[in-house]
């Protein structure tokens, strides 16, 4: 544990307190090093590509031809180029190989999604979908409990709305969907599908709120939105995703700026210890602030090639959008006042970024706390006079689990090999798996295998079916699971941020692909430079700063804090 | 008892079958006469209208003026429209006098929902929203349980599509809003915001399902759908609605009847055990079929003003889609067959229907099951002195309910009286109120008044605070109110069909605002003839269906069936 960096300490600490709360406390951690991890994964590979040849499921065109396509020359893809024949099947590409490809493989193969009809839409499959619905549950209640209530705003917004506010239109103006036509006629005035609801929230709000007694208004929707992205990506930048977006309004600025940072801080909770992701909570530069806020908070994720994801943001808005929908209060002493408010969102982009932190050359490798499948079970019979008792005593273990609260699924069809069952929910990501054969029915018990442990390092042999050995067994090893891909995540990124004192050494640490933090106090126009040179930008002023007296590394000068500059998605 | 119809007979095992499973079993039910209920609910409303203009709440236009307007001149509503002095205030409009004065003014004033900036659409507030997530929650446990995943499909579909199904364009096509800008250039082909996802939904399907093995495909989607609507009204037909669709395909066609027949059974039960309304469930007639559909399915609610809504819809679709679309698989002898499907929805209009079944003079009133404050503690004080333990009392009382799982609030806001909370909640459709002042602290008891029954008869003293007592008997008390409101809309209903056996009679039963059930053998062409003369429809062919011998209504000719003529929403 000695060389636990700041985060996975705070984050070992959220979780190890949660446990206390509603699990059963943890043992030990027994992590094998990265280095074996990949060793037999990469071993592994190629027996799963073997095999997977087998699988039914269609690959997604593994380059950017169509979804990522630069020239949205037509908008609807041909359909051709979506009905590839079975034929074209194969396994996943390698993640060291071609990152990207390897993304698209695991989405398709894995049935996470699929291209929609209309360049750069997606289609979001059930066990896709199923990740966003975990995340939604638990963010819900977060929500809620915070004191924020659900409703539900229209998306067409009059497009004079939108100019209301000078550095929202700026922003999003060259990225909107315009209906222009209505019941058969042009409509007077075109409407825009919401890229984001602050317009008319507000215009909504400047109605409901007339007194100090009507604040904080604390909403939140989960909803559609629409973005005119030219190059898109299953998940991580579509056409049309979806989102929640909380808005709020308070009567001071000191309320607003709690609101948005206990706001970050739930997203931050939420991808440490459901989603096993590192995330790098900070402030976001005056360049890469938010169209239309005074502050920008961001959770900065490092994926599997150590490109940065934002993966959730939270905007100090100030008046700004008050002042411009004049969203005015009555205070205690009867002067009227702007309101000063908060927005924050987290979208379906999330489920990218798990994909991406996570997945390994077999494929999607999930969370146990956001797994719609926590353990399949797969029963093994050669003869037909051992398929009865191998199954009902499968059908046993499925209830014995499930009745436990464990999200449990048995696969007891005919028509696959449990070899091939093996590959293709390792491929699904599932985290642990129950193979049960005619001699673990006898012995009375099963063979436990964990996703992220692959091969024999990962199985243990002879545990048994009993109720109150397998259902703590099982859980211990979920949370186990749970934990070893956050130190699995907080090392490799740990081990690809560089401290960097001077351009030069950030030029360098860029260039290996990996982040470089350091003192900072450059100009709007620094900033736009090491972008134009390296092709990276500051991700965040992170909350955890280094102590002590620091010199910005363009400039020179006396900083106060330190950024993170990487190249993102 | 004598006097119940089949389908409250049918409800009432439903809702008795849950209990015993769930909850604790009711006792005897004593209910009032309906004309006592309303002599006494008439006689308050002075005395709310009174009170009433003390609460800081905002109007909507009364008449069709905005929101109904039925020449679209202007997409975009006038802002000062929406923006009344608040001296506008006023109570609520008396139900008999104009219903739907009444229903726009109980949305407004229990703050359910309010005007969008854009025509015909609907913001829906917290309190009104969260009655959708009651119906979400139940419905999306439904739906799992018998088979379906949720997923996700985009919203913009390629206007070719929309003509690929020559009914489906036919119904769609004036209704429809185009996307013809995107990214600031001009489509080549227009986008259609979502009617319905039919099209697109067999656009993915036929990528999907290739043999027999594939099906069936059962999902459900959770979305916002837009229609070009000219006539609008909050819940009940909006511009822009929420709601779940439903799209299974299955390898024969008594399969897809099957399921068909299975969700409309759904919706049903939905709707007599979750939110009180007894619906008459039955197929629709050729002409109010759903544009692609073989055989729609409706369930039909009576609303206070005694017209029809349709509150829900399962289609069986046959092979139109799959033949426009070309979604074939290979069934077990390796021939390639068109598959059989289904789609089926409820959407935020059932909001509309539960205002409509259940509101009277004083308010919204919420089924139990669906009420988001099921119980709201009152405090009441006088002396500073009293305040604490009348607090205090009131506290424990609100976690004792809370913890046994039922949803309570506390209004122990200073700014307000007790009567003015009194209306307050009323007027918000809570269910029970508990009232405690310093005498019931003194005596370990409460007060507690029904939403249903209005004045003294609906109030009991002396209710022991002891969690032992006061638990059961607040459960048994809200299970009371949720079937005494079914009873109370049934025998509305029940009293307000006629039977009527010439056109004669069913011209008589219409134009006095009743629903006329009568044989019908009769053409498409007959039909359209009693809608034109009477502004009738037929609402459907009900399942439950009287033996014997009949002759059609119009023709005279022998008939299999009744059908229930009524004016509908």
């Amino acid at each position: 544990m000695h060389h636990m960096s700041q985060n996975l300490a705070y984050s070992q600490t959220l979780i190890l307190s949660d446990f206390s709360n509603t699990r059963t406390q943890m043992g030990a951690l027994r992590l094998p090093s990265l280095t074996s991890i990949f060793a037999i994964s990469s071993g592994r590979s190629s027996l799963f590509l073997r095999r997977s040849k087998q699988l039914h499921v269609r690959k997604l065109t593994s380059t950017t031809k169509i979804f990522a396509q630069s020239t949205p020359a037509t908008e609807v893809a041909p359909p051709e180029s979506n009905q590839k024949p079975l034929s074209q099947e194969q396994g996943i590409t390698p993640r060291s190989q071609d990152f990207n490809a390897w993304y698209l493989d695991v989405i398709s193969m894995a049935e996470l999604a699929d291209y929609g009809p209309v360049r750069g839409t997606m289609v979001i499959r059930p066990y896709g979908y199923a990740i966003w619905e975990a995340i939604q549950d638990y963010l819900n209640v977060k929500f809620k409990e915070t004191g924020h209530s659900n409703m539900y705003f229209p998306q067409f917004i009059p497009y004079s709305f939108i100019e209301k506010e000078a550095s929202h239109v700026e922003g999003f103006s060259p990225e909107l969907a315009l209906v222009t036509v209505g019941g058969g006629k042009e409509l007077e005035e075109k409407l825009v599908v919401r890229p984001t609801s602050e317009t008319i929230v507000n215009h909504m709000f400047t109605q409901w709120i007339h007194s100090y007694r009507d604040l904080p208004l604390m909403i939140n929707q989960w909803a559609n939105v629409t973005r005119w992205e030219m190059r898109t990506k299953p998940f991580i930048r579509t056409l049309e995703f979806l989102w929640q977006e909380g808005h709020t309004a308070h009567a001071t600025l000191e309320e607003a700026e709690k609101e948005a940072m206990q706001m970050i801080d739930v997203y931050t909770k939420f991808s440490y210890e459901e989603a096993a992701i590192p995330v790098i909570p900070g402030r976001k530069s005056r360049v890469e602030t938010f169209a239309g806020a005074d502050k920008t908070y961001t959770i900065e994720a490092m994926m599997g090639d150590r490109k940065a994801l934002q993966a959730g943001t939270s905007h100090n808005l100030g008046q700004n959008f008050s002042r411009a929908f004049g969203t005015q209060f009555a205070d205690e002493n009867g002067q009227r006042q702007h309101v000063w408010q908060t927005s924050w969102a987290i979208s379906t982009r999330f489920v990218g970024g798990i994909i991406m932190t996570h997945g390994d050359d077999a494929g999607l490798m999930l969370p146990p706390r956001l797994a719609s499948v926590q353990v399949v079970i797969v029963p093994i019979w050669k003869k037909a006079n051992e398929k009865n008792e191998v199954l009902d005593a499968a059908l046993s273990i499925k209830d014995v689990l499930h009745t436990a609260g464990i999200k449990v699924k048995l696969d007891d069809s005919d028509q696959r090999t449990p070899g091939w069952k093996f590959n293709f929910w390792e491929m699904k990501g599932v985290p642990l798996r129950i193979e049960i054969g005619p001699r673990d029915v006898s012995s009375k018990s099963v063979v436990v295998s964990r996703r992220d442990i692959p091969g024999k390092p990962g199985k243990v042999f002879g545990i048994s079916m009993e109720p109150s050995v397998l259902i703590p067994y099982v859980k211990e090893k979920l949370e186990e699971i749970q934990l070893s891909l956050l130190e699995k995540a907080t090392s490799f990124r740990d081990s690809n941020i560089v401290d960097v004192s001077s351009y030069d050494e950030l030029k360098e640490a860029i260039s290996q692909g990996k982040w470089a933090r350091g003192p900072w106090v450059g100009s709007d126009e620094d900033e736009l430079k090491v972008k134009e040179e390296t092709g990276a930008t500051i991700r965040c002023f992170p909350f955890e700063q280094p102590q002590g007296p620091k010199k910005c590394l363009m400039t020179g000068t006396p900083a106060d804090e330190v950024a993170i500059f990487a190249k993102s998605y």
